[in-house]
Parts: C-alpha cells; structure tokens; sequence
C-alpha cells in the first residue's frame, strides 16, 4: 500500500535550520521539507527551477529586482538561472519541490548553508 | 518581477468539477488545480508519478489494495503504473503536480472525466 506523507509529522522530525529533508520523489523530482530562520546566501541554480511553498510561517524571497513575500496557501517558482535568496524573521517550515540532486545553495558553496547530506525523513 | 501563485484566489475562478487548470511549470512538470467531487474513473498513468495535496476538503485515493484517505497538510505520490482513483463525499479543492501533458484519466478515454483542454488560470 502506498503510504501518505503527514507534513506535520515529518516537520517534528527536523531539528535544525537550512538542510532540506526528502519526502518524496517523482519523474526525477524531489520534494524536500526543510526550516529555517533568518536570511541565506545569495545564489541561482543554472539548470534547476525550484519551487517554494510555506507549510507554516511567512517568509520572502528576495530577487534581485524585489522580493516575494509568502505564506502558506502560497507558492513561488523561480526559474533557473535566477539570483534569489530566502528571509524569514521567524522560523518557518517549507516544502521545496526541484530536480533530484538539486544543491540548496546551487553555483555557491558555502561553509554554513550548503548541504552536503540531504537525508530521508 | 517574479509573481507568487496564491492558490485560494486562483480556486475561485475554477467553476468546474474534474478539470486541471494549470498554475505553474517547472523542469517540464506541472503544477495544477483541480476542483472535484463524487468518484473518479479507475485509471492509471504508464509513464508518470502523480502528487496529490488537498488545499479545501478532503478526500481519498482509493487503490487496488486499499485507500489513502488525504486533507490539507498531507500529500500522496502514486508512481506511474498503479491503477487509482480518487473519491470525495463533498466538495474539495487539490494540487497536483505531475509531468507536462499528463491525461487526467491517464490509459482510459472516459466521455464525462478526460479534459481534453487544460486551460491557464
């Protein structure tokens, strides 16, 4: 039988900030949950366009000519090769939806942000 | 300036039961909204995995061997190859996120069920 993914449930599960989390694939995507608070790199991904989604709290996504604010009920695609980077004041939980493989801080590597391990909740 | 897809606002100018109308595309994957209620036709797709998220109501995906009951906050993945179809008692409101040109009815032809038209919202 196949079996649902609870959000919710799998959202307790992640204790720390910026490192996306799978929960599912399909045709050579992912979909990812991940928290975070606070303001990540600067970065675009060349070959990836990458869907955001608040599951709770409010953040924007900046871009270089503005900036996105969402919340859950919301969605936001940025197409490859666009600069953005996430804001949140608060701790928020997302869901992410990109390629397989999809690096979360794309051309850049950074000491902080850069997931190097994306596990399997 | 990139613009965010508020899917309440979108759900309100779908007046139809059944068909998807497209909200967004990535990596050559769809996102859609669909408003339904009552039984689908048992169906299945050779080639694609189907996501399921509720937005409004709730409803089930019912399958050979069970049935996996959805609200919002929950997502089904049914990979490509298994026969389903989905059920609700009332009226709900759904993401799907599937490969570009994926049939709703997938390997069946049905006069009432196949949208022949998937229009932008």
């Amino acid at each position: 039988m196949l079996e649902k993914v609870v959000l919710a449930e799998k959202l307790k599960r992640i204790s720390e900030h910026w490192r996306p989390h799978l929960v599912g694939e399909l045709n050579g995507q992912e979909v990812k949950l991940v928290k975070f608070k606070g303001t990540f790199v600067w970065h675009k991904h060349d070959g990836e366009d990458e869907l955001f989604m608040p599951v709770k709290g409010r953040f924007c996504v900046e871009l270089r000519d503005g900036r996105v604010e969402l919340r859950p009920g919301e969605l936001l695609i940025v197409p490859r090769g666009v600069e953005h980077r996430t804001v949140a004041e608060g701790e928020v939980e997302a869901l992410l939806f990109e390629p397989a493989g999809t690096k979360n801080t794309g051309d850049v590597d950074d000491e902080v942000f850069t997931a190097r391990f994306v596990p399997w909740l």
